[in-house]
């Protein structure tokens, strides 16, 4: 139970525990104990504020705006982008011993632990604490961000003594904290923006506070407010107090060994762009009324309660592996914190974790946070793609700008306005209309809701098809083409025919004409009519898929076989990741992948490849894949499972699942990773588990890696929970509730009701082994490896 | 001799003259009449300094850094740019009218001329004007930059009156002038300025004052001095006094009508880098002294002398179109005070008349400026590649911190540091480094200097056929590639073997290993052996020439010829120039071409395409050309004559011709545009006059549209003098100095020495005509156009 050398957690089952303060790694523990239900997110800072690494309170979608600015200029750039802020931070309770400030730079630390409890969905410290006057102070504190009361957080913090003392507890609300600069030369870390709240309006009652600020120039409301219940000795004294940045309550008393001060926080948070400052204050004192309504116990209760209900379905078991075990379960538990409740708004790549990428949402959401949503918690996927329609005006103006129809969505966004400075590597990418396509056919599919393809996924799939068909054109040759974009893989932009860009939104413009036919009504409401929808089928049709006839392979885009291979023997370790030591020019012309991407559109469209050039495919791109993104490493192990290379699926699946318990990409104190959070789990249940569905149903094709004795995983399937279980011999399937289904064992078909299946697994494949770039292989964790 | 509506100038052989003043053109005609010796440019903003459009006054590679941000930064992207800055202004002469200060805004203007005399080197304005209170006077003034003393400018103003008048003349140096603002939005248009030059020092003496400032940022050292010499009528006084920013002699008298006061003033510039106050000081002063020493008189005969001798080469005579011939002549003249007295100082895209693209210095003047000064001024051109040699250290920082071995050119620079903030269209057009290559293959065929090819010229080659050595590769079928750059086109940009680029690259490995093993010793000092000559050689010889064997064309690039035809149709006049109007996204992907790029390939490389290539090519990229680049028309007029379109040949020459005369970019406010001044000599000389030349010697191949009766041009040649003539049946060959020679005329042997030699033109062949894009065909200039 203590941990690896270098990183700050032991290895549990089912909670994340920091059994000693570290210092250095506070960054870290911050990021991975940040709290959040999609709407609120409070990073894991200590109670007292300081020490700390990033102070960090967010509301989704709660931004300012800031000048983007270009030493050359060009149409269509943005003007302005968004930047996710630090907002009124409602987690300080500091506390004075005599007159001393509990500070853990100062006196002496006898004992210092936080626990990340994925099944009661709190995060706890408990501390022992002498003063450097040498008064001894216990401090355990709890803090949760309801998933049941979205505008909800709380803390429970108590105190004990083993000397007299007189305590005195400050619980308050701090705007305009003052923040760490944000690091220089690294274009990966957003500027820091300072005192963006502009004092509204604060009060004060005797047990808490009010804040109200917007900021300066998105022009956003924002109250904060809290409330205690104090439970302390006799004379105990409570007062509140506010000015514009500041609320706070102090909790003041003469403490005795083994009595103990108890204090509660209730916080509720809400913002808004267009309702009045007194509706926004109401807003936040109902919310506040309603979580003292359901006291401490009964947020604890609703808390575990939630998750108990999710992780029937949503656990996944690893047996033979317990570091993976626990990282997998971390991972399922922060994907469903980005998206339990943000409710029609965006999910950040870093969730509500930390500042990274400004808060923005990419294409990632979609391709690979929603996907493990619509199995295990379908409403926040629907929400997800509710938000999509929501920004669809925005989308369209945006293609129109650049000269197409339909809906251009913006690259990187928090409100839905393009945010991307650089446009080879933003707005080229156009992959993401057919990922956001590409994630309403699977929610679809998934949960067999035809009301939501009807309402939201229609008009989606109408206007992102739309562009494409404006984007691509017929050569001479008849075939239709689609140049200048760039593709997932960052090293490489600006190409013709990208394969997956091509194959996905092929599979955009086809499932757009199927969809527009199924709801023909609805379909015409929106302009289309059978012309277009032939368009569509023509285009996807006659979509050109270049294929490289003397390698066998197909390339990433039209000519990338004939580029140089990057000089892999001589690029040292530390010139990682490349984007900070060499030019894109140079990246971008040779042999050197950031993040899967033609292995990504095997992982999306397993129906364009036969088995001979998967594996072809696979083995060639992985020696020139160099995974300086957190966006690969899921997608090789979920195609390396597919292909047979079951113990470098599982190498890679520890690398993305232990991405920030390990802070394998040294910048988890940025956020964490949520879409390799989220990857993990896709490796787990379409790599080893063999998943694949499409009209005619689901199938699995279960394998397991040597190294590993059991897999088991549980999915939501049209109003059904499955579990699956995989030894080295057998795979039993389990209908946990819903009514009996057909689904396909390695291609056997299988009639599931009560009782479980239990079916044998084929003797894994004999491959050929891969090679992966100079230094670039991942850690190898399979025995013998 | 009327000007043409819409624009101010008149028509005549040997003058630019604006018979009345134009406010509506002010900053057109400051642009035009800018004098300039390479190493002083003044604006021909009036004397009294306002009203103006932009106040001009610039010293060859004398900047300030400034910034250069990015929304999204990268590695290698430069930090800070450098901008020509107007410096010091000794060009203001206000007057004084019984205390009414001459200003054309107020009063009455009965007369007002500006004559720019190509002849004599001088801008000459005469005036005759009323002061609000009714007393006319008539200012006389004239003003040239020194083409042989450097330093040196002066200027005679005259005054005369017609009803006595108290007369005050305050003849001024002004630092940090008070600039307009720069356009916003236009990319093309630099960030000002403002109060860039901090003061140092500053003195009078009875007759003048020397004021010495230095930049804030880039570090350098400025000292503008002047010295009057005034005549007037008894009683006169002179005084001068001095103040940080502003240095003043004022001139005052009584004067009657039919006396003149007459002001000489002598102006003298220098600046340095590394040099103390005191000897920049002394280097002004010393210069005013041999102003001062020569005289007024001196001074305009010197001019003259220097620009007889000039003439007497480089005139080209155009018979059949008055407009054409005055215009071919300022080009000539323009590109003359860009180069003369540069000296081993960059020469800018718009010389010394304007601060357009920040005053920088790119590929352009070895393409188009250096062939045209190699004939008619070669020590100019062997300074300019000095010039490049001098920074040819930094070019070896930016190739190693690239990632390349040789020497990486920047793409726009003033003092050698890359100042391009988007790389897409800066960096990644490395073509540069054989632009400037050719410029010395060219510049040693022309002048025979095997002294400057082995001190100069060697070191150019080899450090760049090294950078091509690294930047291609040969694939596994063995071909050189030379992927992800970008050509001369700036709609295309980040493709694999622009063909322009291979060829361009072809010639500069060859040559280079054909001047290493001419000058062995010097190159094996460079490290240089016969293996990587080898290696030179060879990847010449393999380097890949896309082909479309379907169209028979040459793509511009690799695929270029699959992509979509722009929407020419659907693309309205007011749309362009596209690049304002369209995303770069688009405009790269589609086939639209801003300039000559395939086309200036065969102009530079006729001898890399068949006959039929040549004239299939020019019809397929005439249909795409947009000419949205002032670089284009002068490559379209050669290319055009030299595949038999003599008609259009003759319509993109009067465009190239007259760019900056009728202001057809829209922009000659901004400086002239000396690359399409150049290429007019160019079209003329290699394309009517079909001039070729190699190490076999010179040929050319003469044609006359029909709309003219006669061309005539001159050029040096291997320490000759040639003039060539040509009618519509014949053309006449002269060798006016140097040794005999031989030639080839329409490859036809000869042998010239004293007497001229006369040949008979062969019959135009007949072609099929060719299209532009609709609505972007040139002008139609020729009869039945």
């Amino acid at each position: 139970m203590s941990p690896d050398p270098g990183r700050p957690f032991t290895v549990e089952p089912w909670v994340v525990r920091e059994p000693s303060l570290d210092m250095a790694s506070m960054g870290v523990t911050e990021t991975v104990f940040a709290l959040s239900n999609g709407h609120i997110g409070l990073r894991g800072n200590l109670d007292e504020g300081e020490p700390h690494a990033t102070p960090g309170t967010y509301l989704n979608s709660f931004y300012e705006r800031r000048p983007l600015p270009y030493a050359e200029g060009g149409y269509g750039y943005p003007e302005s982008g968004q930047t996710i802020i630090n907002v009124t931070n409602g987690k300080i309770i500091r506390l004075l011993v005599d007159d001393e400030p509990f500070d853990l730079r100062y006196g002496q630390l006898h004992r210092h632990q936080r626990v990340l409890d994925l099944q009661a969905g709190t995060l706890t410290r408990e501390v022992r604490w002498s003063s450097p006057a040498g008064k001894t102070v216990k401090v355990r504190s709890e803090r949760l961000v309801s998933l049941t009361q979205r505008a909800v957080a709380a803390i429970c913090y108590e105190v004990e003594v083993e000397q007299p003392a007189l305590i005195v507890v400050q619980s308050e609300l701090v705007a305009n904290e003052q923040l760490p600069t944000a690091h220089g030369g690294d274009p990966r870390v957003e500027a820091a923006l300072h005192n963006p709240l502009v004092a509204e309006q604060h009060r004060s009652d005797p047990s808490g506070a009010t804040l109200i600020h917007h900021t300066r120039h998105s022009g956003l409301r924002v109250a904060a407010a809290m409330d205690h219940e104090v439970r302390g000795p006799e004379g105990t004294k409570i007062t509140s107090e506010s000015s514009e940045d500041i609320g706070r309550t102090t909790v003041i008393c003469r403490l005795q060994p083994g009595t103990v001060l108890r204090v509660v926080k209730y916080l509720a948070y809400g913002w808004s762009s267009r309702r009045s400052l007194p509706a926004v204050h109401d807003q936040v004192r109902a919310g506040l009324a309603a979580a003292r309504y359901t006291g401490w116990d009964g947020l604890l209760d609703e808390q575990r309660t939630f998750l108990d209900d999710f992780w029937t379905t949503a656990d996944v078991e690893i047996d033979g592996d317990a570091e993976l075990q626990q990282a997998v379960r971390v991972a399922v538990f922060h994907v469903l914190q980005a998206g339990a409740r943000a409710e029609r708004r965006a999910i950040g790549a870093k969730g509500l974790t930390g500042h990274g990428y400004d808060g923005h949402t990419f294409w990632d959401t979609e391709t690979f946070c929603l996907p493990v949503l619509s199995h295990l918690q379908p409403d926040a996927a629907a929400d997800a793609l509710r938000w999509r329609q929501s920004i669809l005006p925005l989308a369209q103006e945006r293609a129109q700008q650049l000269g197409f129809s339909g809906a251009a969505f913006p690259w990187r966004t928090i409100r839905g306005q393009e945010c991307s400075g650089y446009w080879p590597a933003g707005t080229a990418a156009f992959h993401i209309n057919a990922d956001i396509a590409d994630a309403v056919r699977r929610h679809v599919l998934i949960t067999g809701d035809t009301d939501f393809e009807r309402e939201v996924g229609l008009e989606l799939l109408v206007e992102t098809a739309r562009l494409w068909r404006t984007l691509g054109h017929h050569d001479s040759s008849g075939e239709f083409r689609i140049d200048g974009v760039t593709g997932p893989d960052e090293y490489t932009a600006i190409v013709d025919n990208n394969v997956y860009t091509n194959l996905m939104a092929q599979l955009n413009l086809r499932y757009a004409a199927e969809v527009a036919a199924r709801h023909s009504r609805a379909a015409a409401r929106l302009g289309v009519n059978a012309e277009e929808m032939a368009s569509w089928r023509d285009a996807a049709k006659s979509m050109r898929i270049p294929f490289d006839e003397v390698l066998g392979v197909h390339p990433q885009s039209e000519g990338f076989t004939h580029h140089e291979v990057w000089d892999f023997e001589h690029t040292p370790a530390e010139k990682y990741p490349l984007l900070l030591n060499y030019p894109y020019f140079d990246l971008y012309r040779k042999q050197v992948i950031k993040q899967a991407d033609l292995v990504l559109a095997m992982q999306l469209r397993p129906d364009a490849f036969t088995p001979e050039e998967m594996a072809r495919n696979f083995a060639y791109y992985e020696a020139v894949t160099v995974r300086d993104s957190s966006l690969s490493a899921c997608t090789q192990a979920m195609v390396a499972a597919r292909t047979g290379h079951l113990d470098l699926a599982y190498d890679y699946l520890a690398e993305a699942a232990l991405v920030d318990l390990n802070n394998l990409a040294g910048n988890t104190d940025h956020g964490v990773h949520i879409a390799s959070m989220a990857g993990t789990w896709n490796a787990v249940v379409a790599g080893f588990g063999g998943m694949e569905f499409d009209s005619s149903g689901l199938s699995f094709a279960p394998q397991l890696p040597p190294a590993l004795s059991k897999i088991s995983f549980g999915l939501g399937w049209q109003g059904r929970q499955l579990r699956v279980s995989i030894t080295a011999s057998e795979a039993e399937y389990h209908l946990v509730s819903g009514p009996p289904m057909r689904l396909r064992h390695h291609g056997e078909p299988l009639a599931l009701a009560d009782s479980p299946v239990v079916r044998p697994l084929p003797e894994p494949p004999f491959v050929d082994p891969v090679e992966q770039p100079y230094g670039r292989a991942p850690q190898a964790r399979h025995p013998g490896g």
